[in-house]
Formats: C-alpha cells, structure tokens, sequence
C-alpha cells in the first residue's frame, strides 16, 4: 500500500510555491509496538502552517524541518492499532500530516484525540470543533471579555476563526462587525451569520467605516490579519479596548521585514491592551467549551462553514487560498475515502 | 508688574523649533473673585509636551491652542488669592503654563495642589513626588506587577520616569536592566541607582545585549522609547511578558508616519500583553504613593536627580534636550526666585 507524502522542500521566500515541497511515494509503514497506523481523511489548512515552514522566528512550536513530512492537523481513521487506547475503526484527530497515512505513536505526534463520527460532519472537527473554534471561543471569552452592548470588531471575519468570534460575540450581547474582502464574504457574515455590519476591506477605507460604525470606538478588536486593517482598527479605540493578537496572515508572506502598526500608541490615550494568544494554552477547557458550542450549534445560533478541496497532491494550490482570501470559511483538504 | 510669555506660534513638523514659540510680554492681570495670581517657579519638561503641540492626533488631553500659553506643569507659590482654599505664601503644583506669573482658578487649570516647602527641594514635586514618580509608580506596581527575582528591561533608564521605574524594581527584588544613551547615564543606573546592568544604545546592539543579559528573556518591559529599542525588547520576551507602553520619545519629533514595532507578533508566541498607561488614571493613590517612595527616599533607596535649567525665555532650547538626550535626569526649568 503506498501513501503519498508531502514533504517540505525549501523554506519558502514570499508566497509558498510548489516547488518548494517535494512529493514521494512511500510505502506505508507497518505499527511498530504502541503504534496505530491512520488513513487520513481531511487536513486542516491553516494560517499558522505558513509559519511552521520558518526556522527564523520564534514560535509556538519547533519549525518542520527540510524534507520532513508537512505538519498538517487532520482528521482520520485508525485502520491498525497496536495501542490499546485505539482500535481500528477509531476517528481521530492530532497531527497526522500532509500524507495518506499515518504511522506512529500518539505521543510522538503530540496526541491524539478520539472524535465520535455520525453526529457532525468530520471535518467539523477542524473547524468550529476543532482549533479555529477553540481559539475563538478562548480568545473572546477568556481574553476579551466582552459585555453586553460592547462592540466587537474582528477582521478576517468571514474565516474560520473570525466567523465564530463574531458569532459568541453576538450570542454574548454585543454589536458586531466584520471586516472581511469581497462582496460575498460580507453578505454571509451579515445575511447568513448575524453580525451587525460587515466592511469590504477591498472596497472601502476601513478606517473610515469603522469610525462610522463605532462612533464610539470599539471595544474588542479580534485581530487574524495585521498589517493596515490592525492599524485602522488602531485608529478606533475606545477607552480600555482589548485587542486579541491571533494572527497576522497579510504579513506571513512578507519576504523582508513585518509592517508593525504604526498606529500602536493608540493604546496609550485608550489605556488599551494588546495581548498575544496561543490556543493550545486552554487545552484543559476544550471538552467544555465544545459542549457549549455544540449546544449553540444545536439551536441554530453557530453555524459552521467548510471549504472541501480535494487531493493530497494539492495541498500547495489550496493552501494558498488562505493568503489570497479565495475560501469560503474553513479551509479542509480531503485526502482520502472513509470506506 | 510684567508677565513673560511663551506662547504655541505653530504646531511644529518634526522638531520643535525657537520659531514655533512666540513671546509675549503681558501685564500681570490682578485675580478676580475666586481666583489666585501664582508667581511661577519651577517648569516641568516633559515628552507630553510635544504631543500637547499637535492637533492631529487622539490624545488624552486636547491640543494647546495656536496663540496660547503652552502648557507646562509646574510648581509656584501663591502670591494673591480670592480664593479661600489659598492662601499668600501656599505653594502648588498644578498647570502653570510656561510663564512667569498663572492668573486663574484653580477649576480652570484643572486643580491646584498644595505642596510642603521645606521638607524636600520644590522641584522635586516635579520629579519622584510628580508626575513621572506617579507614572513609574503606578505603571510599574499597579498593571506590570513585578514578582521577585523577575527580569525588567527599562528604556530612557536615566530618564525622570525610567530612573524610578528602575529603582522601584529593585526593592522588589527584580533583576534590572536599563537601556539609555551614552555611558554617563549608564554609569549612573549602575552605579548610583543600583541597577544590576546597563545597555548604551548608542554603542552596543541592544538585541544582542539584552539576550546577553536576559537569557531567559525579559517579564517586564517599561517602555519609554518605542522604536528600534521597542523593537529588540520584543524580540527578547519571556513567556507571559508584560509591555508597559509609557511613551516613545524616539518617534514624537517624526514629521511623517510612526515607526510601528516590527517585531510586535512576538507577543503571540509569548502570550504577553502591551498596555497603554496615562497617569492621571491612578490620581486616587497618588497620596499612598507619595508616602510611599518618600520613605524609599528616607531610606536611601529611592534617589533622584533634576537637571535644572534657568529662564523662561529658554523654554524651546532646553526642551529639546529631551529629544537630543542631553539632560541628566528629570528636567526642569526654573523661571522665577522664591523671594
């Protein structure tokens, strides 16, 4: 049985390229004693996969190194197991990698989690119920804080993470807005998931919509983009705005210096807050927090958008759909049949 | 009797200029019902300053107008009052303008604070027992909340706020750093003030200093600077690191945009947190704080150092020492003689 690989090729100068992975056929690797062997069934495309192809940062997590499979989160099935915590016929979700099939020990990819199939979608597990979902829920409720009647700004709104800040934002009581690109992202943040207003950042000064949809300033910016969107945001503090830092995905491809927000003393008249988050530090809270937003699901006030693409050998053309905002919500690449 | 006064001519591009001032020698105007006539005597300068010039920026206090007495704190001594909380002979702290005589209400110049002659020199209710003690005070105790055996990075170590931020951090038992320009300044951290390392930034790589210095990274970072030494704090965070951004002296005089922090994505993978300061916020501790660092100073383990200047008419010269960096701790200009 053979399982097609994606391995890292060279670290990516701008815009990843496919010439900067590097495609081989293996044959699957039998479990070894503690072992499972997954067939993979969907991977997650993330921003922050931009990031583990960098040895020149500081980060969260080591970088991948050359010629090692791509880092990928995803879903997939145990199909052999020789630990007694799976058994064949298991989903399960953990860092299985840009491939067919995963061999190895739960451990040494950094865990992995049973996921119940036949109730939600498996690929939901990567979106609302899997990191983005959690990353929003954390970083809004735990770090932000926010109160009825506050008003919540977040760009890259119509994404994986943002769509479901904006979501808990109105659930909790507050005025939302959703700075996303293009005509039909904005439509579905308004139309499809509730928010209050949405601003076209392809299409509009956002500094000057969000002055006029904040007379007052805003009181949470939930940042995945940086660069001019941060600072427009940064022009529209009220006092003791809290500003989550989540991302930054119009920098990541930056091949010279990142753009720093040049409007970053704004925090000092507004006494504001910026603060940097990593999802993996409320691990401990994710069983509850994905009870309570399975809840919201089930009542209709979450709702959940993937963008299945297809194929293993895509992985590099798919991925950059993040940078150039081409996906519909969360992006997910299926890599294999569940039969 | 005369009044000489500086007034704001034009909102200064880049550097404030002798020409963007304007002198005026006025009639001392006899105080009305409820007013009191306030012979000035000490000036505080301050980085403020050139923010109160501008008119295009949010701040945390509107803009001197065009023809008006500049804005100055300062401490004077009562000389006329028809006000019964005043008395000939009080002397107060308050917004005295750059001018040599204040005519108004105590109301109008937002509040007028008795202060006691004798005990400690008069223009130290411009430094430690002013404002920029407050602000170290509050901004380092209050939101950095130094633990211990933490390490803290100033910038503008030497500075009025710096030099106390610093030494406050000792007696809490930190390990410091401070950064300041020239080894003057630097011999006198370490020497006089007991900081345990000092960085010159106009002769060393700060990035590398402060890794040298803080091999673990930096807990807390009191920035007075911004800028390029911004820049290498960030680049040296610890885990859950606290920014306080207190001003950025480096960056008041550009003509043209800021200098965003280039490395500001650093607080993700750190989980750290900027925060915007303003000193008036803490207005109700300031009599605990006072009491407080009077016996630090009693002690012989708060120090301070005023860098006085004579002449009011040398407002626009000896200011600019703050941008050059040519003053030798808080500075102050004396315009008139206790007499």
């Amino acid at each position: 049985m053979k399982n097609l690989q994606c391995q890292l090729a060279s670290r990516p100068v701008g815009e990843p390229k496919t010439s900067d992975f590097n495609y081989v056929e293996a044959e699957v690797r039998q479990p070894s004693e503690g072992e499972v062997l997954v067939k993979n069934l969907f991977l997650s495309l993330d921003p922050a996969m931009r990031g583990w192809m960098m040895d020149n940062k500081k980060s969260y997590i080591p970088p991948v190194g050359l010629g090692e499979v791509m880092r990928a989160l995803g879903i997939g099935k145990v199909i052999e197991s020789n630990d007694e915590k799976y058994a064949a016929g298991d989903y399960v979700s953990g860092l299985l990698g840009v491939q067919q099939y995963m061999t190895g020990s739960a451990k040494a990819v950094g865990g992995l989690t049973k996921v119940s199939a036949g109730q939600i979608p498996l690929e939901r597990y990567l979106s609302v119920m899997g990191m983005p979902g959690m990353t929003a829920y954390h970083g809004l409720l735990v770090e932000a804080k926010p109160q009825p009647g506050e008003t919540v700004v977040i760009s890259g709104a119509s994404g994986a993470v943002g769509a479901v800040v904006g979501q808990i934002a109105k659930i909790k009581g507050c005025k939302v807005i959703g700075i996303a690109g293009g005509e039909e992202k904005c439509r579905y943040i308004t139309e499809e998931l509730g928010f209050d207003a949405a601003i076209d950042y392809k299409n509009t000064n956002v500094t000057a919509a969000l002055r006029e949809h904040c007379p007052k300033g805003l009181d949470i910016y939930f940042d995945n983009v940086g660069g001019e969107i941060l600072d427009a945001a940064l022009a529209n503090l009220a006092m003791h705005a809290r500003i989550i830092v989540c991302g930054a995905i119009s920098q990541y491809n930056n091949s010279g210096e990142m753009n720093g927000p040049k409007n970053y003393l704004a925090i000092l008249p507004a006494r504001a807050t910026m603060r940097g988050i990593v999802v993996m530090d409320y691990v401990r809270n994710y069983a509850d927090a994905a009870m309570e937003m399975a809840q919201w699901m089930a009542a209709g006030k979450l709702k959940a958008r993937e963008d299945v693409y297809e194929g293993v050998e895509n992985y590099p053309d798919v991925l950059m759909k993040l940078f150039t905002g081409d996906n519909q919500g969360k992006l997910v690449l299926k890599v294999g049949e569940d039969d």
